[in-house]
Protein backbone atom coordinates (compact mmCIF):
# COMPACT_ATOMS: atom_id res chain seq x y z
CA UNK A 1 0.00 0.00 0.00
CA UNK A 2 1.11 3.54 -0.75
CA UNK A 3 -1.62 5.07 1.64
CA UNK A 4 -0.29 6.04 5.35
CA UNK A 5 -0.34 2.80 7.36
CA UNK A 6 -3.23 3.62 9.67
CA UNK A 7 -5.77 3.59 6.23
CA UNK A 8 -5.71 -0.65 5.95
CA UNK A 9 -6.14 -0.76 9.65
CA UNK A 10 -9.30 1.76 9.20
CA UNK A 11 -10.69 -0.05 6.34
CA UNK A 12 -9.79 -3.53 8.04
CA UNK A 13 -11.65 -2.75 10.93
CA UNK A 14 -15.07 -0.96 9.54
CA UNK A 15 -15.08 -4.10 6.91
CA UNK A 16 -15.10 -6.51 9.71
CA UNK A 17 -17.85 -4.25 11.98
CA UNK A 18 -19.83 -4.92 8.78
CA UNK A 19 -19.52 -7.98 7.85
CA UNK A 20 -20.10 -9.19 11.26
CA UNK A 21 -22.67 -6.67 11.95
CA UNK A 22 -24.36 -8.72 8.56
CA UNK A 23 -23.81 -12.35 10.46
CA UNK A 24 -25.49 -11.36 13.51
CA UNK A 25 -28.41 -9.42 12.36
CA UNK A 26 -29.15 -11.82 10.05
CA UNK A 27 -29.32 -14.62 12.88
CA UNK A 28 -31.26 -12.09 15.15
CA UNK A 29 -33.26 -11.56 12.03
CA UNK A 30 -34.15 -15.41 11.77
CA UNK A 31 -34.06 -16.43 15.83
CA UNK A 32 -35.98 -13.12 17.01
CA UNK A 33 -37.88 -11.64 14.50
CA UNK A 34 -41.75 -12.07 15.80
CA UNK A 35 -43.38 -11.98 12.44
CA UNK A 36 -41.75 -12.66 8.64
CA UNK A 37 -42.05 -9.10 7.90
CA UNK A 38 -40.09 -8.35 10.68
CA UNK A 39 -37.62 -10.86 9.42
CA UNK A 40 -37.25 -9.58 6.02
CA UNK A 41 -36.72 -5.80 7.39
CA UNK A 42 -33.62 -6.37 9.24
CA UNK A 43 -32.64 -8.75 6.85
CA UNK A 44 -32.66 -5.79 4.34
CA UNK A 45 -30.21 -3.53 6.78
CA UNK A 46 -28.34 -6.88 7.06
CA UNK A 47 -27.34 -6.93 3.61
CA UNK A 48 -26.70 -3.41 3.44
CA UNK A 49 -24.26 -3.64 5.60
CA UNK A 50 -22.92 -7.10 3.90
CA UNK A 51 -23.06 -4.34 0.71
CA UNK A 52 -20.64 -1.42 2.54
CA UNK A 53 -18.42 -4.30 3.61
CA UNK A 54 -17.62 -5.15 0.02
CA UNK A 55 -16.96 -1.39 -0.89
CA UNK A 56 -14.47 -1.30 2.11
CA UNK A 57 -12.63 -4.87 1.10
CA UNK A 58 -12.74 -3.88 -2.84
CA UNK A 59 -11.14 -0.78 -1.70
CA UNK A 60 -8.39 -2.63 0.17
CA UNK A 61 -7.87 -4.47 -2.76
CA UNK A 62 -7.49 -1.82 -4.73
CA UNK A 63 -4.87 -0.02 -2.27
CA UNK A 64 -2.91 -3.60 -2.76
CA UNK A 65 -3.56 -4.57 0.75
CA UNK A 66 -4.78 -8.37 1.80
CA UNK A 67 -8.27 -7.55 3.02
CA UNK A 68 -7.97 -10.78 5.29
CA UNK A 69 -4.91 -9.73 7.06
CA UNK A 70 -6.56 -5.69 7.29
CA UNK A 71 -9.42 -7.41 9.29
CA UNK A 72 -7.69 -9.84 11.49
CA UNK A 73 -6.88 -7.76 13.85
CA UNK A 74 -10.19 -6.24 14.73
CA UNK A 75 -12.16 -9.47 14.64
CA UNK A 76 -11.69 -10.18 18.48
CA UNK A 77 -13.17 -6.75 19.76
CA UNK A 78 -15.89 -7.05 17.33
CA UNK A 79 -16.97 -10.33 17.94
CA UNK A 80 -16.66 -9.86 21.90
CA UNK A 81 -19.03 -6.82 21.60
CA UNK A 82 -20.97 -9.24 19.38
CA UNK A 83 -20.81 -11.80 22.31
CA UNK A 84 -21.31 -9.64 25.30
CA UNK A 85 -24.42 -7.65 23.28
CA UNK A 86 -26.77 -10.59 22.31
CA UNK A 87 -30.08 -9.53 22.56
CA UNK A 88 -31.92 -11.32 24.11
CA UNK A 89 -35.71 -10.55 22.45
CA UNK A 90 -37.06 -8.73 19.37
CA UNK A 91 -36.99 -5.24 20.58
CA UNK A 92 -33.37 -5.66 22.24
CA UNK A 93 -32.47 -6.14 18.65
CA UNK A 94 -34.07 -3.66 17.13
CA UNK A 95 -32.00 -1.60 19.51
CA UNK A 96 -28.77 -3.06 18.87
CA UNK A 97 -29.36 -2.77 15.30
CA UNK A 98 -30.37 0.90 15.66
CA UNK A 99 -27.72 1.81 17.84
CA UNK A 100 -24.71 -0.40 16.35
CA UNK A 101 -25.57 1.24 12.39
CA UNK A 102 -25.23 4.74 14.10
CA UNK A 103 -22.10 4.36 15.79
CA UNK A 104 -20.70 3.09 12.73
CA UNK A 105 -22.13 5.96 10.42
CA UNK A 106 -20.79 8.54 13.00
CA UNK A 107 -17.14 6.39 13.16
CA UNK A 108 -17.24 6.93 8.97
CA UNK A 109 -17.96 10.64 9.41
CA UNK A 110 -15.40 10.84 12.05
CA UNK A 111 -12.59 8.85 9.30
CA UNK A 112 -14.17 10.93 6.34
CA UNK A 113 -13.14 14.48 7.91
CA UNK A 114 -9.10 13.16 8.63
CA UNK A 115 -8.65 11.33 5.52
CA UNK A 116 -8.12 10.80 2.02
CA UNK A 117 -10.55 11.67 -0.57
CA UNK A 118 -10.86 7.80 -1.52
CA UNK A 119 -12.07 7.16 1.98
CA UNK A 120 -14.39 10.36 1.63
CA UNK A 121 -16.23 9.36 -1.50
CA UNK A 122 -16.28 5.81 0.06
CA UNK A 123 -17.91 7.39 2.87
CA UNK A 124 -20.67 8.91 0.75
CA UNK A 125 -21.56 5.40 -0.90
CA UNK A 126 -22.45 4.81 2.51
CA UNK A 127 -23.91 7.35 3.97
CA UNK A 128 -26.96 7.10 1.11
CA UNK A 129 -27.97 4.33 3.36
CA UNK A 130 -27.86 6.59 6.44
CA UNK A 131 -32.06 6.19 6.30
CA UNK A 132 -32.01 2.14 6.38
CA UNK A 133 -32.33 1.61 10.20
CA UNK A 134 -35.14 4.17 10.54
CA UNK A 135 -37.20 0.98 10.26
CA UNK A 136 -35.80 0.00 13.98
CA UNK A 137 -37.73 3.38 15.53
CA UNK A 138 -40.61 2.89 14.14
CA UNK A 139 -40.58 -0.41 15.91
CA UNK A 140 -39.37 0.20 19.44
CA UNK A 141 -41.79 3.90 19.26
CA UNK A 142 -44.44 1.47 18.76
CA UNK A 143 -43.30 -1.71 21.43
CA UNK A 144 -42.44 1.40 24.32
CA UNK A 145 -46.12 2.70 23.47
CA UNK A 146 -47.71 -0.65 24.02
CA UNK A 147 -46.07 -1.46 27.23
CA UNK A 148 -43.85 1.49 28.45
CA UNK A 149 -42.52 -0.64 31.53
CA UNK A 150 -40.32 -1.97 28.38
CA UNK A 151 -38.73 1.50 28.17
CA UNK A 152 -36.91 1.57 30.98
CA UNK A 153 -35.11 -1.91 30.30
CA UNK A 154 -34.28 -0.82 26.77
CA UNK A 155 -32.27 2.41 28.12
CA UNK A 156 -30.10 -0.22 30.30
CA UNK A 157 -29.74 -2.16 27.06
CA UNK A 158 -29.00 0.47 25.10
CA UNK A 159 -26.39 2.21 27.99
CA UNK A 160 -24.87 -1.61 27.68
CA UNK A 161 -24.40 -1.19 24.27
CA UNK A 162 -22.87 1.68 24.19
CA UNK A 163 -20.64 0.54 27.11
CA UNK A 164 -19.11 -2.47 25.49
CA UNK A 165 -18.51 -0.41 22.51
CA UNK A 166 -16.20 2.25 24.05
CA UNK A 167 -14.72 -0.56 26.25
CA UNK A 168 -13.85 -2.65 22.70
CA UNK A 169 -12.79 0.64 21.07
CA UNK A 170 -10.15 1.36 24.19
CA UNK A 171 -9.15 -2.03 23.42
CA UNK A 172 -8.67 -1.51 20.13
CA UNK A 173 -6.86 2.16 20.34
CA UNK A 174 -4.51 1.02 23.23
CA UNK A 175 -3.71 -2.36 20.74
CA UNK A 176 -3.47 0.16 17.81
CA UNK A 177 -2.27 3.66 18.50
CA UNK A 178 -1.76 4.41 14.63
CA UNK A 179 -5.40 3.90 14.14
CA UNK A 180 -6.83 5.76 16.90
CA UNK A 181 -4.26 8.70 15.82
CA UNK A 182 -5.94 8.98 12.47
CA UNK A 183 -8.75 9.77 13.64
CA UNK A 184 -8.24 12.85 16.38
CA UNK A 185 -6.44 16.08 15.57
CA UNK A 186 -2.63 15.42 16.46
CA UNK A 187 -1.92 17.33 19.15
CA UNK A 188 0.45 17.31 22.70
CA UNK A 189 -2.79 15.45 24.71
CA UNK A 190 -3.47 12.34 21.88
CA UNK A 191 -5.13 10.38 24.62
CA UNK A 192 -7.11 13.55 26.38
CA UNK A 193 -7.88 13.89 22.03
CA UNK A 194 -9.12 9.55 21.79
CA UNK A 195 -10.93 10.42 25.35
CA UNK A 196 -13.02 13.22 23.49
CA UNK A 197 -13.87 11.69 20.15
CA UNK A 198 -15.32 8.89 22.32
CA UNK A 199 -17.32 11.62 24.35
CA UNK A 200 -18.41 12.88 20.79
CA UNK A 201 -19.70 9.51 19.86
CA UNK A 202 -21.30 9.30 23.12
CA UNK A 203 -23.36 12.35 22.54
CA UNK A 204 -24.69 10.87 19.25
CA UNK A 205 -25.41 7.91 21.14
CA UNK A 206 -27.67 10.10 23.45
CA UNK A 207 -29.27 11.82 20.16
CA UNK A 208 -30.79 8.23 19.12
CA UNK A 209 -31.98 7.23 22.07
CA UNK A 210 -34.23 10.37 22.48
CA UNK A 211 -35.42 9.26 18.75
CA UNK A 212 -36.23 5.76 20.48
CA UNK A 213 -37.99 7.00 23.20
CA UNK A 214 -36.14 5.34 25.46
CA UNK B 1 -54.38 -13.19 -6.67
CA UNK B 2 -55.81 -13.64 -10.53
CA UNK B 3 -53.43 -16.39 -11.37
CA UNK B 4 -53.83 -20.06 -10.49
CA UNK B 5 -54.06 -21.07 -7.16
CA UNK B 6 -51.01 -22.64 -6.89
CA UNK B 7 -48.79 -19.81 -8.23
CA UNK B 8 -48.76 -18.00 -4.50
CA UNK B 9 -47.92 -21.66 -3.57
CA UNK B 10 -45.18 -22.30 -5.56
CA UNK B 11 -43.22 -18.46 -5.38
CA UNK B 12 -44.33 -19.21 -1.40
CA UNK B 13 -42.32 -22.27 -0.95
CA UNK B 14 -38.98 -20.41 -3.71
CA UNK B 15 -38.75 -17.14 -1.46
CA UNK B 16 -39.07 -19.02 1.56
CA UNK B 17 -36.14 -21.78 0.35
CA UNK B 18 -34.40 -18.63 -0.47
CA UNK B 19 -34.65 -16.90 2.83
CA UNK B 20 -34.00 -20.20 4.73
CA UNK B 21 -30.72 -20.48 2.30
CA UNK B 22 -29.52 -16.96 2.99
CA UNK B 23 -29.79 -17.40 6.66
CA UNK B 24 -28.05 -20.99 7.19
CA UNK B 25 -25.07 -20.34 4.28
CA UNK B 26 -24.59 -16.59 6.41
CA UNK B 27 -24.37 -18.84 9.93
CA UNK B 28 -22.16 -21.79 8.80
CA UNK B 29 -20.11 -19.04 6.85
CA UNK B 30 -19.37 -17.24 10.00
CA UNK B 31 -18.89 -20.55 12.38
CA UNK B 32 -17.37 -23.17 9.36
CA UNK B 33 -15.37 -21.19 7.11
CA UNK B 34 -11.58 -21.70 7.88
CA UNK B 35 -10.08 -18.18 6.86
CA UNK B 36 -12.07 -15.02 6.15
CA UNK B 37 -11.81 -15.19 2.55
CA UNK B 38 -13.81 -18.47 2.58
CA UNK B 39 -15.76 -16.88 4.66
CA UNK B 40 -16.52 -13.90 2.66
CA UNK B 41 -17.01 -16.45 -0.52
CA UNK B 42 -19.86 -18.52 0.98
CA UNK B 43 -21.44 -15.32 2.46
CA UNK B 44 -21.45 -13.44 -1.39
CA UNK B 45 -23.41 -16.51 -2.68
CA UNK B 46 -25.79 -16.03 0.71
CA UNK B 47 -26.60 -12.44 -0.51
CA UNK B 48 -26.87 -13.69 -4.17
CA UNK B 49 -29.33 -15.83 -2.28
CA UNK B 50 -30.90 -13.10 -0.68
CA UNK B 51 -31.59 -10.95 -4.31
CA UNK B 52 -33.48 -14.20 -5.32
CA UNK B 53 -35.78 -14.17 -2.32
CA UNK B 54 -36.61 -10.70 -2.99
CA UNK B 55 -36.98 -10.81 -6.42
CA UNK B 56 -39.73 -13.65 -5.24
CA UNK B 57 -41.26 -11.15 -2.40
CA UNK B 58 -42.08 -8.25 -5.25
CA UNK B 59 -43.07 -10.56 -7.64
CA UNK B 60 -45.72 -12.08 -4.79
CA UNK B 61 -46.90 -8.52 -4.00
CA UNK B 62 -47.48 -7.42 -7.26
CA UNK B 63 -49.43 -10.47 -7.85
CA UNK B 64 -51.42 -9.44 -5.07
CA UNK B 65 -50.80 -12.22 -3.03
CA UNK B 66 -49.41 -11.55 1.02
CA UNK B 67 -45.80 -12.72 1.02
CA UNK B 68 -45.94 -13.69 4.42
CA UNK B 69 -49.18 -15.62 4.32
CA UNK B 70 -47.67 -17.09 1.05
CA UNK B 71 -44.44 -18.63 2.31
CA UNK B 72 -45.84 -19.53 5.62
CA UNK B 73 -47.20 -22.88 4.96
CA UNK B 74 -43.20 -23.91 3.80
CA UNK B 75 -41.04 -22.53 7.19
CA UNK B 76 -41.53 -25.88 8.86
CA UNK B 77 -40.51 -28.22 5.81
CA UNK B 78 -37.45 -25.96 5.11
CA UNK B 79 -36.48 -25.38 8.65
CA UNK B 80 -36.72 -28.76 9.25
CA UNK B 81 -34.70 -29.50 6.49
CA UNK B 82 -32.12 -27.36 7.90
CA UNK B 83 -31.69 -28.91 11.50
CA UNK B 84 -31.57 -32.38 9.80
CA UNK B 85 -28.52 -30.99 7.95
CA UNK B 86 -26.48 -28.81 10.24
CA UNK B 87 -23.28 -29.25 8.58
CA UNK B 88 -20.27 -30.54 11.22
CA UNK B 89 -17.48 -28.72 8.84
CA UNK B 90 -16.64 -26.71 5.65
CA UNK B 91 -16.56 -29.25 3.53
CA UNK B 92 -19.72 -30.12 4.34
CA UNK B 93 -20.86 -26.62 4.47
CA UNK B 94 -19.53 -26.26 0.43
CA UNK B 95 -21.00 -29.44 -0.25
CA UNK B 96 -24.56 -28.54 1.66
CA UNK B 97 -24.25 -25.08 -0.69
CA UNK B 98 -24.02 -26.63 -3.61
CA UNK B 99 -26.61 -29.08 -3.41
CA UNK B 100 -28.69 -27.19 -2.16
CA UNK B 101 -28.48 -24.54 -4.87
CA UNK B 102 -28.41 -26.76 -7.51
CA UNK B 103 -31.90 -28.18 -6.34
CA UNK B 104 -33.24 -24.80 -6.17
CA UNK B 105 -32.44 -24.39 -9.76
CA UNK B 106 -33.81 -27.27 -11.21
CA UNK B 107 -36.37 -26.68 -8.84
CA UNK B 108 -36.63 -23.06 -11.05
CA UNK B 109 -36.46 -24.71 -14.08
CA UNK B 110 -38.72 -27.51 -13.45
CA UNK B 111 -41.59 -24.34 -12.28
CA UNK B 112 -40.25 -22.32 -15.65
CA UNK B 113 -41.76 -25.07 -18.10
CA UNK B 114 -45.02 -25.42 -16.64
CA UNK B 115 -46.15 -22.18 -15.82
CA UNK B 116 -47.19 -18.64 -17.60
CA UNK B 117 -44.57 -16.30 -18.36
CA UNK B 118 -43.97 -14.23 -15.68
CA UNK B 119 -42.69 -16.87 -13.50
CA UNK B 120 -40.56 -17.63 -16.92
CA UNK B 121 -38.99 -14.10 -16.46
CA UNK B 122 -37.63 -14.39 -13.41
CA UNK B 123 -36.04 -18.05 -13.28
CA UNK B 124 -34.08 -16.02 -16.22
CA UNK B 125 -33.06 -13.90 -13.73
CA UNK B 126 -31.71 -16.05 -11.00
CA UNK B 127 -30.46 -18.59 -13.34
CA UNK B 128 -27.81 -15.36 -14.07
CA UNK B 129 -26.55 -16.11 -11.07
CA UNK B 130 -25.80 -20.07 -12.11
CA UNK B 131 -22.45 -20.10 -11.84
CA UNK B 132 -21.90 -18.35 -8.11
CA UNK B 133 -22.01 -22.02 -6.44
CA UNK B 134 -18.83 -23.35 -8.31
CA UNK B 135 -16.66 -21.96 -6.10
CA UNK B 136 -17.33 -24.82 -3.64
CA UNK B 137 -17.16 -27.35 -6.51
CA UNK B 138 -13.25 -26.21 -6.46
CA UNK B 139 -12.86 -26.20 -2.80
CA UNK B 140 -14.29 -29.55 -2.16
CA UNK B 141 -12.08 -30.88 -5.15
CA UNK B 142 -9.34 -29.60 -3.07
CA UNK B 143 -10.34 -30.93 -0.13
CA UNK B 144 -10.74 -34.21 -1.24
CA UNK B 145 -7.40 -34.37 -3.51
CA UNK B 146 -5.69 -33.63 -0.01
CA UNK B 147 -7.25 -36.34 2.01
CA UNK B 148 -8.86 -38.76 -0.45
CA UNK B 149 -10.54 -40.55 2.51
CA UNK B 150 -13.17 -37.35 3.26
CA UNK B 151 -14.75 -38.21 0.01
CA UNK B 152 -16.48 -41.82 1.16
CA UNK B 153 -17.58 -39.42 3.73
CA UNK B 154 -18.79 -36.29 1.83
CA UNK B 155 -20.70 -38.78 -0.68
CA UNK B 156 -22.84 -40.15 2.60
CA UNK B 157 -23.58 -36.76 3.47
CA UNK B 158 -24.45 -35.42 0.25
CA UNK B 159 -26.89 -38.76 -0.01
CA UNK B 160 -28.29 -37.32 3.20
CA UNK B 161 -28.84 -33.77 2.09
CA UNK B 162 -30.93 -35.17 -1.31
CA UNK B 163 -32.78 -38.12 0.87
CA UNK B 164 -33.60 -35.23 3.71
CA UNK B 165 -34.67 -33.08 0.97
CA UNK B 166 -36.80 -35.63 -0.85
CA UNK B 167 -38.70 -36.53 2.09
CA UNK B 168 -39.54 -33.03 3.29
CA UNK B 169 -40.43 -32.70 -0.50
CA UNK B 170 -43.13 -35.45 -0.40
CA UNK B 171 -44.34 -34.19 2.85
CA UNK B 172 -45.02 -30.51 1.39
CA UNK B 173 -46.92 -32.84 -1.90
CA UNK B 174 -48.88 -34.31 0.87
CA UNK B 175 -49.83 -31.26 2.35
CA UNK B 176 -49.83 -28.91 -0.49
CA UNK B 177 -51.48 -31.55 -3.88
CA UNK B 178 -52.03 -28.36 -5.91
CA UNK B 179 -48.40 -26.96 -5.77
CA UNK B 180 -47.36 -30.18 -6.93
CA UNK B 181 -49.32 -30.78 -9.48
CA UNK B 182 -48.33 -27.60 -10.88
CA UNK B 183 -44.99 -29.16 -11.60
CA UNK B 184 -46.17 -31.95 -13.59
CA UNK B 185 -48.04 -32.99 -16.28
CA UNK B 186 -51.64 -33.48 -15.98
CA UNK B 187 -52.45 -37.12 -16.33
CA UNK B 188 -54.19 -40.48 -15.05
CA UNK B 189 -50.99 -41.03 -12.67
CA UNK B 190 -50.50 -37.48 -10.86
CA UNK B 191 -48.75 -39.46 -8.17
CA UNK B 192 -46.53 -41.39 -10.61
CA UNK B 193 -45.67 -38.06 -12.61
CA UNK B 194 -44.69 -36.58 -8.91
CA UNK B 195 -42.36 -39.81 -8.25
CA UNK B 196 -41.05 -39.35 -11.77
CA UNK B 197 -40.15 -35.29 -10.71
CA UNK B 198 -38.48 -36.62 -8.09
CA UNK B 199 -36.35 -38.97 -10.08
CA UNK B 200 -35.17 -36.37 -12.23
CA UNK B 201 -33.80 -33.93 -9.87
CA UNK B 202 -32.48 -36.84 -7.75
CA UNK B 203 -30.16 -37.79 -11.44
CA UNK B 204 -29.45 -34.06 -11.42
CA UNK B 205 -28.63 -34.72 -8.26
CA UNK B 206 -25.81 -37.08 -9.17
CA UNK B 207 -24.14 -35.06 -11.80
CA UNK B 208 -23.40 -32.45 -9.24
CA UNK B 209 -21.98 -35.15 -7.28
CA UNK B 210 -19.60 -36.49 -9.89
CA UNK B 211 -18.48 -32.52 -10.10
CA UNK B 212 -17.95 -32.41 -6.79
CA UNK B 213 -15.62 -35.55 -7.36
CA UNK B 214 -17.45 -37.57 -4.69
Amino acid sequence: MNESPGVADLLGVLAYAELSAFTRMTEDAATLAPTLADRTALCELAVAEYQHFRLLYDRLRELGADPERAMQPFAGALDAWHTQTSPADWLQALVKAYVGVGIALDFYREAARRLDPSIVELVDEVLTDEGRAEFAVERVRAGVAADPAVSGRLALWARRLVGEALSQGQRVAAERPELALMLVESGANDQAEISRLFAKLTEQHGKRMAALGI
